[in-house]
């Protein structure tokens, strides 16, 4: 094996109630990579296809993460890359983590003692670093390890896979405005009543639940966000009624996918995340919002060799 | 059936993460109701043993409670009861919940068509609200359920049953001291810091997935407390040094029972737990803190009927 294709899928990190932990990974969407192994030491980028990136392996998301596995390895060879971004820059579905889980993911093809899922997390989290500013998890685990997971602590970093129920899809929507992940950070307050950290952690405890027992509707009464939507949802136009016409079209929970602009819908069944995708679309149309839509299963594998 | 006794067992609200919202039922240690089917309508209460209490319906939990569904039910009977206390009133581990559920599940033994344990639990919270001045559920619906229950709102009342480990175990001790609701109530902060918000919903969430996958570990990771504990524990004294022989002599994990004093230690195993009990023993005797202690597995069945 010297050249394989990885798919790494984009994923939704925060989930209403599970912000800054929990995330889960699609199925139908995501970026591709090709790695060829070459005796060059290093990640040598080829290739870039879908994005405005620089090829500099220093200054890109893929090139950071596989450098930092290369010098975690001590490895005396090196990886061509080429990039089929599919997953749009700044849309919120994680397009950094798909990369840099990517290239971990691919490199890890090629080893004889592979590393683990933690392991290339935390190697993906540097490639991470270099797009958001800090070492986070919430989109990188969920690409890795496919499904919904959960992260209980960084020191030491903890990661929980949990179940997900089989008829799980979600729409996304992508509306093509631009939110700076650091004015979305700054918008949140830096305190908050005990109430509703208590109302949200029982929400999260009960969307957990849901997964676990396969209980659609305790996912739709749990997957809720009085916290952190109230002020985020000021940053993109029409949210409001975005949601409306997503839960009336049959959604069990509709949200901001990470920090946002693409949002969410859960659905029980792949007709109705189409029927609701028919409906977000129409009243986007009606706002005269432009987006993308797609919709998915909830994958519940990850990243895979497609090649 | 004229006539039945009712164990009604002690429970253990709060469990560190889950403030407000998580609770298990004990199987060692519980109050026993018997009830007697008679014509005359109402809740009279003919014996009171292990306890100071009123004896007028309307100023005991029991009677309370008890009103409270023969008028949800409008029966045109009544019934006598002995109330046989074993949980020291104000001992932070279900003693008013503990009466509350009591008299409603003993009721709805003589019914042809049973209400739910979620009905149940609404009528027994109008006993509790006589004892704590308002209607909560996180001891009553552990005691009635059984195993560890959630509370994820109260409009409507929604409660989801949590599975219980095999080998869990709970090693209570309850320190001759008073502490009073209120002031434990008031000691808390009104706001917390987002940050420490989602660090507590990811633990409550890893104990919630770790009762699901029997995790010992994940439990142990996961059921820690930085948002109450820091405040309530002032009001026991020695509590760091409790909690730090608890896990060193092997405990999972160690906090505040409910609004205290009680503590309690979650353990895998009997002998676990019995470790803890004479460690924290010896520790109460060397800081000269009277107090009870009780070994009892994390029950699966809450109340139950036992003559």
């Amino acid at each position: 094996m010297e050249k394989i294709r990885v798919f790494s899928p984009a994923t939704v990190a925060n989930v209403n109630c599970g912000f800054d932990v929990l995330g889960f990974a699609l199925d139908g969407l995501g970026d591709e990579l090709v790695l060829t192994k070459v005796d060059k030491p290093g990640i040598h980028i080829i290739k870039i296809v879908g994005a405005s990136l620089s090829a500099k392996a220093e200054e890109n998301v893929v090139g950071v993460a596989g450098l930092a596995m290369l010098d975690y390895l001590a490895l005396d060879y090196g990886f061509e890359v080429e990039i089929y971004k599919n997953i749009r820059l700044g849309s919120g579905v994680g397009s950094s983590a798909a990369s840099a889980a990517g290239i971990v993911y691919g490199i890890n093809q090629f080893l004889e003692t592979k590393l683990s899922n933690l392991e290339l997390t935390k190697l993906g989290m540097k490639g991470e670093a270099l797009a958001s500013g800090n070492e986070h998890a919430d989109n990188v685990a969920p690409c890795l390890y496919g499904g919904f997971t959960l992260i209980t602590g960084y020191q030491p970093l903890n990661i929980v896979e949990l179940p997900v129920p089989d008829e799980l899809y979600a729409t996304i929507i992508h509306p093509h405005i631009e939110i700076k992940t650091k004015e979305a950070r700054e918008i949140l307050p830096k305190e908050v009543s005990l109430q509703s950290a208590i109302s949200q952690s029982g929400n999260l405890a009960g969307l957990v639940a849901g997964l676990y027992s396969s209980d659609y509707e305790l996912i739709k009464d749990a997957t809720k966000d009085a916290l952190i939507e109230p002020y985020r949802k000021q940053l993109i136009p029409h949210f409001d009624a975005l949601k409306k016409a997503a839960l009336n079209a049959g959604g069990l929970a509709f949200g901001i996918s990470g920090s946002g602009p693409s949002m969410f819908t859960l659905c029980k069944g792949e007709a109705s995340a189409k029927a609701v995708e028919t409906e977000l679309n129409s009243k986007l149309q009606t706002v005269g919002l432009e987006a993308d839509s797609y919709v998915s299963k909830v994958s519940k594998h990850g990243n895979k060799v497609i090649e």
